[in-house]
C-alpha cells in the first residue's frame, strides 16, 4: 500500500485518478512503476528539456541565465517546493533552490545540478546550439534527424537530442523532475525530505558558490548532497564518484611588437609571441603531460588502498576509447583511470597571427593561451598560482594584470598578462562511509546491477565547496552519456541515459535509506 | 637642352605645351624639375595610387587580381608602351609586361615591381583594406583623417595613405608612373630601353615566375632588372639592396582527437593537439630563434669581407626601432642587420581550441601552425623541405598530405598534414659589378647623398628567379617607409617616400648610365 502523506504535502487536483493508477501498478516494484509511467510521457519529458535547452543560460547572456533561473524556480512551485533564489549579489547569477519535506523522513538529502552551460562557438555545431534537434544517433555514426514531436512512443533509446547544456547539466534536472513526477503519479512518497539546489555559474568556475553555502547554512541543512553533473561510466554502466578534480583557469597573453611586423624584415630580432608562446607551455609540461613548474605538486595526497582497488576494478575501456576518438596513442602512457588521478595542465587554446588563407608573412603582436589546470587533493588553489607565478618569474616573465603602456613594455624582456579564473580544490571523500554504502546500494537496485564506483572524477565539480562549508557527505551522482561532447560543439544527450537517469533518481528519492 | 627624341618615340598632342615648359626648366636639375612637376600633380598622384589600391588584387580575389592587370596594361599603352599580359596559363595571375625603346639608348633595365598585395584581416584595420584613407601620420601618432582629395597642394609629406599593398608594391608602380610622366613633362628622354614587369602572384611565393620567365627569354632580354620591393632603411635614408632571402612557407595541421573532448575527463590520455604544437616548435627553434632542424643549415654561404663591411656600415637603428615597437629586447641578442643575414622560422600563427570568452575546457580536435622559412644562399628548397620532413619522422610523426582516415589515425601516435606553398632560394649579387656602381651613383645624385647599400634584404623578392633564369644583373630599388606595416593591418605609405621615390625611378629612367 502506498504511503500516503505524499498527497497530504502536495496538493494534486487529479490525486483521485493518481491513486488508481497506483493501486493498480502497486504490485510491481518501483523501477517497472518509474519505467511505465515514463513510458506514457516520453514526449513530456523529452519537451522538458527541449523547452530548458532553448534557454540561453551561458555566461555570456545573463538575460538567458535570469529567465533559466526563474523557469525552474517556477517549475519547483508548481510541484509543491518551496522555492526561491539564492545569490551573492545582484548581477551574479543565482542558485535556484528549493524545499520539500516529506512526512516521516529523517533525513535530508540535497540534490545538486547547474543549469549553466559552457560557451558556445555556433559555426562549429552541426545545428543551433540553442534549437535543440533529435538525431537516431551519434553524430557522424549514418544517423538521421527525428521529428520527435511527431514520432509515436516508445522513442528509441539511441536516439541523442543535441543541443548546448542538454547533458551538461539540464538532463540531470529534467531526471529529476520526471522522477518526482513519477513518484507522484504511482503514489510513492519521498524517503527523504528534499532540498534541490541547481546553480547557475558552474562552467564559470562556481565564483560566488561558497559565499552563498556560506550565506545559507540554515537552509542549507542536510545528511548528504548528491551531486547531478558529469558523464557515466564510457561502459555505459550507471555510477557513483566520490570525488573530483579541482579546477583553476589561466589566460596568459604574451606581448610582441606593438604593431604585426613584415617577419622577413624583423623575424629572429623582434621577439614572435608565438614562438614564446610554444616554448612556454613545452618549458611548463613535457611531452607526457607532466607538470613541471616547481612547486606545482606540492602537498598532493596518495590513493588509498581502498582507491587503488577501485581504480583497478574499473571495467576497460582504453582500447574501445582510441578507437572512438581517432587516437593513435595516449599521452601519458599510462591507463585513462590512472592519468585523471594525476594534476594536469591542458591547454584550452592558442590564437597568435593567422593561419590558413588569412595567414600573413608577419610577426603577431600577441600570442594567448587559454590554460585549464586541473588540481588533485590536497593542492590549494593560492600555493598553484603562486608556484605558476614563480614558474613565470624564474624564466625571466614580466608579469602584468592589465595591458600593458610603452614604458612596461621597454622594461620587459619577456611580458606577459596573466588573468587568472576563479577556481576551487579537489575532493576526495571517503569510500566506504554509511551515505556511500546507502548510495551505492540504492543506484544498484536501479540498476539492476553493481554500479561503477569511482574514487574521484577527472573533470571538475565544486564537491570541496559543499563538503568544506556546509561540512556533509558529497557523492557524485552522474546520468548522462560519456560520449557527450559536453563544452565542445554538438553537446548530446543520449535518451536512455535519460530514462536510465529517471530510474536512478526515483531510487534517490524513494529508496534512500542509512 | 632636352633630347628631342623623346616626342618622336611617344605621340604627345601637346607636345608644344610640354617643349615650352622644358625649356622654361632647362636651367634647374633633374631633381628639381621632377620636384615641380611632382608639386604641381600631387593629388593626381595619390589619386593614381588611391584607384589602384580600391582594386582588389589579393590571391583570395581572382576577379580583383585580373582588373588590376587590365587596368595596369592600360595605363602603360596610354604611355605608348607596348603592352601585354604574360602568365603561365589560364587561372594563373598574369605578369603585366610593357617595352617602351628609347632612341639612342645602349642599354635595357626592366623595371619590376609586384601588384598583389597580403591577404588582409579587415577586423583587425582602422578601415577598410581597400579603401583609402589619408591620415596626419602614423596609427595612434595623434593623428586625424584627411580629407585629401579636397585639400590644398602642397600635402604635409608626412601624410600617410593607409590601404592594402599601397606599399607593397602598388606604391613603386605609381612612382614609375609618375617619374615617366614627368620626364616627358619636362622633356627629358629616358637614357636606357625600358621594359616594366608587374607581378601578379608575389605574395604567393611567385609559384610561376621562373615558367613565364623562361617562356619569354626573348621579349626579357635586358641589361639590368631593378627590382621595386620592399622598404627603404629604417633611418627613412634611401637603400639600394643586392639580395634578398629567399622563403618557404608551410602550414602543419596536428591532428589530436576526432571530435573536440572534456579536458577533465579526457586530458592528460587524449594527445592535447594544441600542446603538441608548442612542442613542436620548442624543438624546431630554439629561444634565439636558432633553427634545431638537422641538414637545415646545409649548404649556406659565409658572408664576403665586402659583404660584412657594408652591413658595418649600416645607420645605426637598432634602439630606435626597440622603442618604436615596444619591445624589452632582441630576440637573437645581436644586431638586426646580422640576424637578417640568418636563416628564419617564423611562427606567422597558431591556431588551436578557443581563447577569451569561448574558451571551453575542452581538448582541441586539431592544432593548425603556420610558418613561413627565410633561407640564405645557397640554402636549396627541395634540401630545406627534406630536412624539415626528416625531422618530423625522427620526432615520431607521421606525414600526411590531406585530412585522414580513421585508420590513419589509429596507426599513428604523431599525426601531422604538411602543406607546402611555392618558395623560392635567396640570392646576394656582387657588390661591386658595373651596373651596381651605376645605380648607387644615380640613386645618390637622385638623393643628395650617399644611399645605403644592403646587401641582402631580409624579406623576399624572387631576385633568385631572374638571376637564375635571365642571367641578368638584379638589383632591389625600394622606395616605400619602413614603418608601413606591410603584411600586416593597416598598411600604410608615407607621402614623402613617395615623393622621393619619384625623383629615383626619375634617375633610373633618365641618368642610369654604364
Amino acid at each position: 500500500m502506498p504511503d500516503m502523506t505524499w498527497f497530504a504535502s502536495t496538493p494534486n487536483p487529479t490525486g483521485a485518478l493518481i491513486l488508481l493508477v497506483t493501486l493498480q501498478a502497486n504490485a510491481a516494484d518501483l523501477n517497472a512503476q518509474v519505467d511505465r509511467y515514463r513510458a506514457m510521457h516520453e514526449a513530456a519529458i523529452v519537451g522538458q528539456l527541449d523547452e530548458l535547452a532553448r534557454l540561453k543560460s551561458v555566461a555570456a547572456d545573463p538575460a538567458g541565465i535570469a529567465a533559466t533561473a526563474n523557469r525552474l524556480e517556477k517549475l519547483l512551485k508548481e510541484r509543491g517546493f518551496d522555492a526561491q533564489q539564492l545569490s551573492a549579489g545582484a548581477g551574479t547569477p543565482p542558485l535556484v533552490f528549493g524545499v520539500l519535506k516529506s512526512a516521516g523522513a529523517k533525513r535530508t538529502v540535497i540534490f545538486y545540478a547547474h543549469y549553466d552551460g559552457q560557451p558556445v562557438t555556433p559555426s562549429q555545431w552541426s545545428s543551433d546550439p540553442f534549437v535543440p534537434v533529435m538525431r537516431s544517433g551519434a553524430l557522424n555514426s549514418g544517423e538521421h534527424e527525428i521529428d520527435w514531436k511527431n514520432a509515436r512512443s516508445p522513442f528509441d533509446p539511441e536516439w541523442r537530442l543535441f543541443g548546448r547544456a542538454v547533458s551538461d547539466d539540464k538532463a540531470s534536472i529534467v531526471a529529476f523532475l520526471a522522477a518526482f513526477d513519477a513518484l507522484k503519479a504511482v503514489g510513492k512518497s519521498p524517503s527523504v525530505n528534499i532540498k534541490v539546489l541547481w546553480e547557475g555559474e558552474e562552467e564559470a568556475g562556481s565564483p560566488h558558490l561558497a559565499e552563498v553555502l556560506r550565506n545559507n547554512r540554515g537552509v542549507l541543512a542536510s545528511d548528504l548532497i548528491l551531486i547531478g553533473d558529469g558523464p557515466v561510466h564510457q561502459s555505459r554502466r550507471p555510477m557513483i564518484y566520490f570525488g573530483a578534480r579541482g579546477v583553476m583557469q589561466l589566460e596568459a597573453t604574451i606581448y610582441g611588437p606593438v604593431r604585426a611586423l613584415h617577419d622577413g624584415h624583423y623575424g629572429n630580432w623582434v621577439p614572435n609571441p608565438a614562438a614564446m608562446a610554444a616554448t612556454l607551455i613545452a618549458q611548463m609540461r613535457d611531452e607526457n603531460g607532466r607538470i613541471l613548474i616547481a612547486g606545482f605538486a606540492d602537498g598532493i595526497r596518495a590513493l588509498t588502498p581502498d582507491e587503488q582497488f577501485a581504480i583497478r576494478n574499473l571495467p576497460a575501456i582504453d582500447d574501445g576509447l582510441k578507437r572512438e576518438f581517432g587516437i593513435g596513442r595516449s599521452e601519458g602512457n599510462e591507463e585513462l583511470a590512472l592519468s585523471l588521478m594525476r594534476p594536469a595542465l591542458n591547454v584550452r587554446g592558442i590564437r597568435a597571427g593567422q593561419v590558413g588563407e588569412s595567414a600573413a608573412n608577419a610577426i603577431p603582436t600577441t600570442a594567448v593561451i587559454s590554460i585549464d589546470f586541473r588540481l588533485v587533493p590536497d593542492q590549494s588553489p593560492p600555493a598553484v598560482r603562486t608556484a605558476v607565478e614563480h614558474f613565470f618569474q624564474a624564466h625571466g616573465w614580466t608579469i602584468v594584470a592589465d595591458e600593458p603602456d610603452l614604458a612596461t613594455r621597454l622594461g620587459a624582456p619577456r611580458l606577459v598578462r596573466l588573468q587568472w579564473e576563479a577556481g576551487y580544490p579537489a575532493f576526495r571523500a571517503d569510500l566506504s562511509a554509511p551515505t556511500g554504502k546507502a548510495v551505492i546500494a540504492a543506484a544498484s537496485k536501479a540498476a539492476s546491477a553493481p554500479v561503477v564506483v569511482l574514487p574521484m572524477m577527472g573533470g571538475s565539480v565544486p564537491l570541496y565547496e559543499f563538503a568544506d562549508v556546509l561540512q556533509v557527505p558529497v557523492i557524485g551522482l552522474p546520468i548522462v552519456n560519456h560520449d557527450n561532447s559536453q563544452h565542445a560543439a554538438n553537446e548530446n544527450l543520449r535518451l536512455r541515459n535519460l530514462w536510465e537517469g529517471i530510474d536512478t533518481y526515483a531510487a534517490m528519492l524513494a529508496e534512500l535509506r542509512w
